[in-house]
This record gives C-alpha cells, sequence and structure tokens, in this order.
C-alpha cells in the first residue's frame, strides 16, 4: 500500500426531506448566493423547497450555469459575490452545478485571472475562498464530498480539472426524491460516470490494498444490481437512494486511499466533450473500452481481478478472460442504451486522434498510472474508438 | 436504506514514516499535552520520532493511561490542562489512550463532573474541548477518526460510551511500521475487536442498503485473508497496513450510513470487561457466538448473506447456513488464538447473567436493532457462553 492522506470534512446529509435542514446547516446571518442550472430545479419543486428552508436569510440567486460549467458564466457569478458582499454558496443541483459553483468560490477571492488554477493545476492554488454548503440533484460526479471541480473556457475549447481543501463544501443534502425527475439519459450517463470513476481509481496494478480493492468491487457490484430499476422505475426510491450513495462513495477519494490512479480515460474523454460536446459520461464509455483493450497488458491483472469477482468469470485462459470482462462492461454500457463508440456521435477516429495528440503534445501530458500515454499513445486509443 | 448524516473531519496521514508529517500538522505555538500508556512508545522509538517532529513545541507529557481508560487517571490529566493551560493534546498509542484522551479534552473545559456526559449519554453533551490529534500505534478501536469515546469507572465498575463531535481528531497519524513490536495477543484482540466492529453495524436485518453491506463484507473479507501473516510475520508492512486501514474503516461508521445497528454484543461485553476484567476484544469473542445463536431467527437473513459471501457457505439449509456461519466465525476466532467462551478465563456463567441482568435493569437498558435485548435477555444470552 502507499503512503496517503485522506479528509473528507463535508457532512453529509442523506434521504428523503433533507433539504429541510438547510435551516439549521446553513450560518444564520449569511449573505447567500444560490446557484443553480436550467432551472429545472423550479419545476421539480426543489426550489420551493430550498427556499422555504432558507426562511428569511438574504439570498442572491444566480441561475444558468450550463452543463460542463463555463469559465465565463462563472466570472459573472464572481463579480455579483464581489459587488453584493456574498459571504455563503449554495449549489443546487449536479455536479456541473457544484463545480461551476466551486470556481466561483475561490474565483471571487482572486484578484488576478483564476484561470491559472486550472493552467498551472497544483502550481498556482487559490488561498482564500467563500465557504460553500450544496443540495444535490443529481447522482454522478461526487463533486459534493470531494475538493475538486472541472471547468470549461469555450473561448479555447478547453476542459480542465483542478483542487483546492478550499472547495470541500461544509454540508451536502442528498436527496434521492430530487433525482425522481431526472431524464432517464441523465440517470444513465450517471450511473457510466460513477462506473468510471471507480475504474480509474482501480483498474491499474496491484498494489497490496485488498480492502479498497474490495470496496471499489462493492460499488460496481451495487451498481450492477440497480442500474435497470434505477433507470426504469424514476421513483423507485431504493434504487435512486443507492445510486446516490454509491456517486459520493465512487469519488469522495476513499478508494483512491494508498492506491495507483489512471485518469487517462477521463482526460482523453474530457478533450471529446471539449472539441465535440459530447456528455462527460459518453466520453468515457467511447474511451475506456478502447484505453482497456490497449492497455491490457499492463492491466491484465486488475482486469482479470475485475472480471473474476464482479462479472464471475471463470476461465483460466488469460486473454480470454480480459477479453470477457472488457465485453461484459461495454455490454452493461450498451444495456444501459449507452454506445461505447464514436460512431454514435459521428466523430472522426482520424480527427480526434490528431486533435487530442497535438493537444497532448503541447502541454506535454504523460498520463495513466505509469505515466507513459502521451499524445501519441491517446490518438492510438482514440483511432480504436470508431 | 434509512436517512442518516455521515461526518468524518479527521485528516488522515497514513504510512511509513507518517510521524514525521507532525512537524507541519501541529500548530507551531501550541502548549502541548502529550498521553501514553504504559511506555511501549519508550521502548519502540515512536516517542522519539513524536518528540523529534514535535521539535522546539512546548510539551508536557502525562504517561500511564490504562487499558480500559479510568476516570480517575483522566481526571488527574485533565487538572494539568487546566493547570498548564494546554491547549492541544496529542494522544500516542492504542484506542484506550486516544479515548482517555478525547475524555480529557472535554473533561478540561467542563466545570461539573464530566461523568455526566457518560451516565446521560446524549442529553447532557459536552459543548467545549480542547482540540486534539492522534498517533496511533494499535489497529482496533477506530477512536482515531470516530467522535467516540469509552471510559471506565473504577470505584462503581462501570465502563461506558459517549460521544461527541468536538472530539474528533483533527488529524490521526497511522504508521503500520510503529505495530510491528506489538504483542501478539494485542493483534489478534485488534483483529477480532474490529471484526465485531463491522458486525454490530450489519448484522441485523436488510434495509435495502447493499453497497454498505458490500463494504461491511470487504473488511471481513480482509482480514480473514491478512490475519494470519499479521500475527505470524510482525514486521509484515503490507499485512500490518492493511489491517490498520481495515480497523479505521471498520468504525469510521462509513458502514454504519442508513442501515440499523445492534451493538449489544459491545454492551454485554463491556459489562463482562467492568466485573470480571477480560480484555474488550475477548468479551466480545465470549458474547457474539451466543448472542447469534439466541437471536438466530431475527438475524436469519443478514447472517445468511454473510456466510454465502464472507465464508462461501452454499446450502438450501436455512439452518444449516445459519449454522455455519456460526461455526466458521468460531472457528477464525480460535484459529487465531482467541477462546470463544467464559471457561477460559474461569468466569461462571450464572453469576454473569446474575450481574448483568440486574445492571440492565437498574439502567433500562433496551438494546439491539429491535431494542429487545433487556435485562433478561441479556442474561440468556451469557448463560450460553459457557
Amino acid at each position: 500500500m502507499n503512503n496517503f492522506q485522506y479528509l473528507s470534512p463535508t457532512r453529509v446529509v442523506f434521504g428523503k426531506g433533507s433539504i429541510a435542514e438547510l435551516a439549521t446547516l446553513m450560518p444564520e446571518d449569511a449573505r447567500v448566493l444560490m446557484t443553480y442550472g436550467g432551472g429545472s430545479i423550479k419545476r421539480n419543486g426543489v426550489y420551493d423547497q430550498v427556499k422555504a428552508a432558507l426562511g428569511g436569510r438574504d439570498v442572491i440567486e444566480f441561475g444558468g450555469i450550463e452543463v460542463n460549467p463555463v469559465y465565463e458564466t462563472l466570472m459573472q457569478a464572481a463579480g455579483v459575490c464581489r459587488t453584493e458582499g456574498v459571504d455563503f454558496l449554495l449549489p443546487v443541483g449536479g455536479g456541473s452545478v457544484l463545480d461551476g459553483t466551486k470556481f466561483i468560490s475561490v474565483a471571487a477571492c482572486y484578484d488576478d485571472d483564476p484561470w491559472v488554477f486550472l493552467a498551472k493545476r497544483g502550481i498556482v492554488m487559490p488561498r482564500k475562498a467563500i465557504p460553500l454548503g450544496v443540495v444535490l440533484t443529481l447522482p454522478a460526479t461526487g463533486s459534493e464530498t470531494n475538493p475538486l471541480a472541472v471547468i470549461s473556457r469555450k473561448s479555447i475549447d478547453e476542459k480542465r480539472a483542478f483542487e483546492s481543501e478550499l472547495m470541500y463544501p461544509r454540508f451536502a443534502i442528498l436527496d434521492p426524491e430530487t433525482t425522481f425527475s431526472l431524464p432517464r439519459k441523465q440517470v444513465r450517463n450517471g450511473i457510466v460516470d460513477v462506473f468510471v470513476h471507480v475504474v480509474e481509481q482501480y483498474m491499474t496494478y496491484p498494489s497490496d490494498a485488498p480492502l479498497q480493492d474490495r470496496q471499489a468491487e462493492a460499488v460496481w457490484q451495487t451498481l450492477i444490481e440497480i442500474a435497470e430499476t434505477a433507470l426504469s422505475d424514476p421513483t423507485n426510491y431504493e434504487a435512486r437512494a443507492n445510486l446516490m450513495w454509491c456517486a459520493t462513495i465512487g469519488l469522495n477519494r476513499i478508494l483512491a486511499c494508498g492506491v495507483p490512479q489512471d485518469w487517462a480515460t477521463h482526460l482523453i474523454g474530457h478533450e471529446l466533450t471539449a472539441f465535440y460536446g459530447v456528455a462527460h459520461a459518453e466520453s468515457l464509455a467511447i474511451v475506456l473500452p478502447a484505453l482497456w483493450q490497449r492497455r491490457r497488458e499492463q492491466k491484465a491483472e486488475k482486469l482479470i481481478q475485475y472480471g473474476r469477482r464482479v462479472w464471475g468469470i471463470d476461465t483460466a485462459d488469460r486473454d480470454g478472460a480480459i477479453d470477457q470482462a472488457i465485453g461484459r462492461t461495454v455490454e452493461f454500457f450498451n444495456s444501459l442504451g449507452m454506445p461505447t463508440s464514436m460512431a454514435a456521435y459521428d466523430i472522426d477516429p482520424e480527427d480526434a486522434a490528431a486533435k487530442v495528440q497535438a493537444r497532448f503534445e503541447e502541454r506535454g501530458f504523460a498520463l495513466g498510472e505509469h505515466k507513459d500515454i502521451d499524445g501519441r499513445e491517446a490518438a492510438a486509443i482514440l483511432r480504436m474508438c470508431g
């Protein structure tokens, strides 16, 4: 097991009716900026529940945060924070609203261009942030209990991640009932996103971390068990509750403790979103099977363990076991209605390979658990995604 | 899944060499009370590592905290905190030192008798505490990342638990190498303690929490896999690292999210420790098999699931499956050299039954996931522990 630090200070408040807890969780005298996305919270009753729980608090609203939240919009919100003296942020929504608001929280406290936190990730770090608490309405990103945010910048077709301990939410309200009205496609995308988060923290090489391995497998086994019900029976509380908890555990980084991590699927996928606009989870489902095929030798032991424990694949044929592990995963994604190739989105693999290779080379990227996925290797993977 | 809150704000710093991190984790200008137990840390080098990392900080020491930490001793330490103006506590040791120091942290800030926090658990709560960070040297109790403490009071043969969010450690340093010099018996006891912590959070009745179930099973499977090596090869870093992480996950309460809990084995076991002085884990190993036998119908579904998933018990015979699940657990404990009956300690089951029944009735205890284990039922369980 590798040395590690683990921190997860967010207070999780989980269950039906938990939005009412805002009344006690929010500072009494806060000047609040409540952020949200396209306005679905006004149609499904979440907005009204939040407002009721906030009581007489001083609340400004900022709606319209995009899917793949956009730097330019978020900078406007940061300006509002400064002008209005906002001292608490309350994002109500899914991962995009949460990530975007994390960026607002540090952007509002920084005098220069905060894009530097993403462009120079880990080198230039935020030193101050407006505190935030979140109301989650879409189980997927795990943003509710982690210090990460992924932001897009339209003007340069960029999508980048960064992190800061200052961006841990103070609290996270997770009411599975808020997900009942989600479009099927968003639930499907959430399931795949969670699945691949676990992949990034597991599918590398053995590192004497048997508990973490089994905790990861536990998330997959649960997702596989509940996916069909979660999709086909939107008001099934138990299915939605379990999906929501899987999403949180999937990326609160407890699975990453002491193990090597990959994240190449995500970073290649981010470019597909940036260049072609495919949804985040869709980009992961495109890249993952090809990446596993291309990296099957480096990942062999973990692919075989995954196949055996999660899918019950029982064969002494090493190559066959790997093929089946990849095949069952593709079948699972497809069974949710999730495509696993670029053809479904009319993307040309050669075009994608060329664009991503150029960008990775420009940035000097060397990704994956062995730090050997450079532009050339990413291009090779993308050519297999047709 | 039941509604729940989950909070675990302790920063975990895990791995070999991590005691050196104290240099940055500890407040620079703190007036520190460093607490420890019988002095093993002076023999195994941990004391020297801690002192070196603390550098020139202002440190007072308080050694001699007992196994099953004793109120009377802890009250002396609380007095030292007041007299000396201590503003940070640094327990270095196992669960007893950690739990005892948690009690010191709130006792030092309370003007009346702090035993009330235990006698009136959940009713009279601490409002102020000296902050603490911990260096763990014995994997077992999970105290390093939870808000719980168990304290004994000699004068009245009492052993009681309480909790307060104020008692979450700010940080927890977990260096598996600090466990290399532990006596075999303490490692054995640690394994059983962790095993039973997971039991208390799982072995109840189904509650539509498949992820939590699997996370619990992951801890057992890992413990079973590593136990023999952890015992027989004391300097096997990987085995000790995995045991240490199992212990933390076993009771940082992530397994308890949204599920019913039992804790009757612990509360009956506490009385065996209070009356007869058997070690905590030994008391659990005595009570657990009898409690499972006595409660086999109420716990049938979870016992069968546990047997199937953890021990591979594959039979359609319901009673047989339950018997095997209990039997395999007893065999596992015994394989570690852990007795599972009172005979090993010359305790008379009738005497124990009478004493515990009287005390439970005096306190009006009604324990277990169905709140139906009263003094009479506890006595019936204890009579089966011979």
